[in-house]
């Protein structure tokens, strides 16, 4: 998409911006912007007249009509933690930060429902569901600083989706300010509405390109009381494959995570962080880290045993560990999550968030990696991630001793080649982290051509101006 | 909305679309005509020149760039079981009957999905499963006749959507022909996919007026090995919340349904129902009909009599019986499946679909109770429905012996004191059956306002000339 010409916001109307929310909740001056506009892998840098944090949805309101009439870009942005440069402002446009939206507005356990603002922290969130014996089961690496906004706009996934769905599974209602500064109140609590076309799912996964959503309606989850965990040395993703088969068959719904992870992955975050251990003896060429979870108090910690014998049995786990107590489990987990960064020091690491059919995960690993090898001779392939989901964290570390900058060079080059096996098997250049920058390009070389021009089409029909975080997505 | 004058549709028009099916697959006797004309209320009637029988999706695309280039409207159907005419030609439409489209294109056990074609019925979708050792947990009334592409274009709900959720919770990829005649080929298997804009939920729940669905990648769950069903006597339906509070708690995923019925429901359908008996030895002012499954195959039963002991321990229950045999559980689903039908036997009933939020149930079934019965003494609330999902079917069948089309003529009236209780709790007017013709003109006076300019600014954009069921929910 060609980006129109705009002339430079003036001083005078970031004034009338800034009046909006007050100059005590605008960021005008360079130096106190930086955390709004470097992103955590540093690969964006944006700049922006004015970082606006209103307090209010009818402050976002009025922040988006003024956008309208004067014409002026905005790009709303959560807790920064996108990684695809969605949320940083590229061509000076105003960034409205969603953070101060930060109120809890109701919870309500017997409908198992909890109404939160945008700006709310994931963790805020789950804690406060927690409080009324609930759970909010998104869970994902950036928890402590990603906001609902965010997670919605993107439509986060993290490691419980294989149980409870992405995040747009998590949602009932929302409030959304439009690009013009209508808003749309559709803050409803309710599991079944049939009232018209669903706008909910147009604006959650849009990256705040068709509105921007300032509070939601979540679905609550009974807590669990049983949780059980184990860490499972195989010989291949086939075997794995197999395995989530088994463990659903005989555990079904209770399977909330079905983790992948290549040995180089446990070499790697082992050599890089701090207080972690190998958690089998042996070692092994393949890893999966299960989790079973419950709302009966007993009986899970037996289908668990049960089900690994099985897995045994049928020689699918050459090796397996159960977390004894929770300081066991978390071990696990750290372990797990502390994968992707753990190849920062390992040099360069050109990173893949794709998806394929569940069935055809093994597949795509042995060609995605025979594929990169081949073209760059000694690069490490660290795939891990969501095989419940089919989705791959295919990563690809440099070889060791060889020249970063030289490395990061050929991203295309790499990400065309992943990109060609995810494709060629059905699979999604994008499995979770979105389009933002990152990927804007090569959407209509990979989607259906009838479903580029329906975006196309949504996106002028809702933001006919193309004011609303310009150059993303679409 | 108005709907644009159109001349009636020519016959060499009506040959030019008969022509792309071959006459042996278009109806164009009007005595032939009446199984597509009729809707199973009788509530609506329909005309129309030519039922055409399109056996593949470049017949469909075919059709509708016919359409698009005559200005032709069409009318898409599928089992015809839809309850809001949203089906059926009202104003001498083409219609277009996906049933031919009737095969299972593809099922993938390992990755858990299943593509069929829109005309497959749901019973045969659900056996398609069931022959790999598959679920596919969409369940109503109507799943001998009603087929996958109504059920999505209307997002049907049914028994179990407290488990597994409404149809669109089902679904992971679509093959849709817009009104234009672009197809838009959509059918990924992806658990994970956030390239873009969601397109999947803007057709499903559309009633057909954006899009024709004519293929679907429907997500498969593990064959539950065990299945528990128990019926319950209650005092209140204050009881039945508190009851569904404490078994969500006890059971949590593997509750798959929760249903209440008041007495009169079971009166009514051992009245008029044979082979029918009385679950429990005495009456009781309320029911539940209570159904856990799990893949595991023990431990279910054990969980369900703890859990219906503690219940009965807390006062919530006041009797239960749980199903012996299968025959015993196809004897409590029986009873649960005639209610609707039973009221056929006891003259008028105005029927309402309705849902507010779960916790809010009670509260509104007393109030929408008072409310009808001050408005017509002596007519008979017949409550019952999906408590977990806060989906009541509030029908209301006439006094005994009053006149049934002087009750009738009151359905307005009672309809909008009923809608009044749903709206003032934050409730749906259409929990599961949609909005069709019977909602239409309600639609604008309850819904957000911003909502409804959403909604047709959306349909203008992917139907500009209007001809894809027309007068239909916008």
């Amino acid at each position: 998409m060609t980006m129109p010409f705009r002339p430079p916001v003036s001083p005078e109307q970031v004034a009338r911006f800034v009046a909006i929310v007050g100059e005590s909740h605008a960021v005008t001056d360079p130096a106190e912007q930086a955390a709004y506009l470097e992103e955590p892998r540093g690969l964006y840098r944006g700049r922006t007249p004015a970082v606006l944090r209103p307090g209010t949805v009818d402050e976002v309101a009025a922040i988006m009509a003024l956008a309208t009439e004067l014409g002026v870009p905005v790009v709303p942005q959560g807790g920064n933690t996108g990684l695809v440069g969605g949320q940083i402002p590229q061509s000076g446009e105003i960034l409205v930060s969603t953070k101060r939206l930060d109120r809890i507005r109701e919870i309500d356990p017997a409908s198992s429902t909890m109404t939160v603002e945008a700006g709310v922290v994931l963790q805020a969130a789950q804690a406060a569901a927690a409080g009324v014996d609930r759970l909010f089961p998104l869970s994902l690496g950036a928890e402590g600083s990603c906001t609902i906004g965010g997670n919605l706009s993107s439509n986060a996934g993290g490691t419980a989706a294989l149980a409870y769905g992405v995040a747009r599974d998590l949602v009932l209602g929302l409030e959304v300010v439009l690009p013009d500064g209508r808003v749309w109140h559709g803050l409803n609590k309710l599991k079944k509405d049939n009232t018209g076309y669903d706008l909910r799912h147009l604006f959650m996964g849009a990256e705040g390109t068709l509105g921007v959503i300032t509070a939601a309606v979540l679905k609550l989850f009974p807590a669990p009381r049983s949780i059980e965990t184990a860490f499972l040395g195989l010989a291949s993703p086939e075997a794995a494959l197999a395995l989530l088969g088994l463990v659903q068959e005989r555990a079904g719904g209770s399977v909330t995570s079905f983790e992948l992870l290549a040995r180089i992955c446990l070499d790697m975050a082992l050599r890089h962080g701090t207080g972690l251990r190998d958690p089998l003896a042996g070692q092994h060429p393949w890893y999966v880290l299960i989790e079973l979870s419950s709302g009966a108090r007993e009986g899970l910690r037996d289908l668990l045993e049960e089900t690994l014998a099985l897995g045994i049995e049928q020689g699918l786990i050459v090796d397996a560990v159960m977390a004894e107590s929770l300081e066991h489990r978390n071990a696990f987990w750290r372990m797990r999550e502390f994968v992707s960064d753990a190849q920062r020091y390992e040099g360069g690491s050109i990173k893949q968030d794709v998806s394929v059919p569940v069935a055809a995960v093994p597949d795509f690993i042995h060609a995605a990696s025979a594929a990169v090898t081949a073209l760059i001779p000694g690069c490490r392939p660290v795939p891990f991630g969501h095989l419940g989901d089919g989705n791959i964290h295919f990563n690809v570390s440099q070889p060791v001793g060889a020249d970063k900058a030289a490395f990061l060079a050929r991203w295309d080059e790499i990400s065309n080649a992943v990109f060609a096996e995810v494709l060629s098997r059905g699979g999604s250049i994008s499995a979770e982290h979105g389009i933002g920058v990152m990927k804007r390009d090569y959407l209509p070389r990979i989607k259906d051509p009838v479903a580029m021009a329906l975006m196309r089409s949504i996106k002028a029909t809702l933001d006919p101006k193309g004011i609303l975080n310009p150059g993303k997505v679409v």
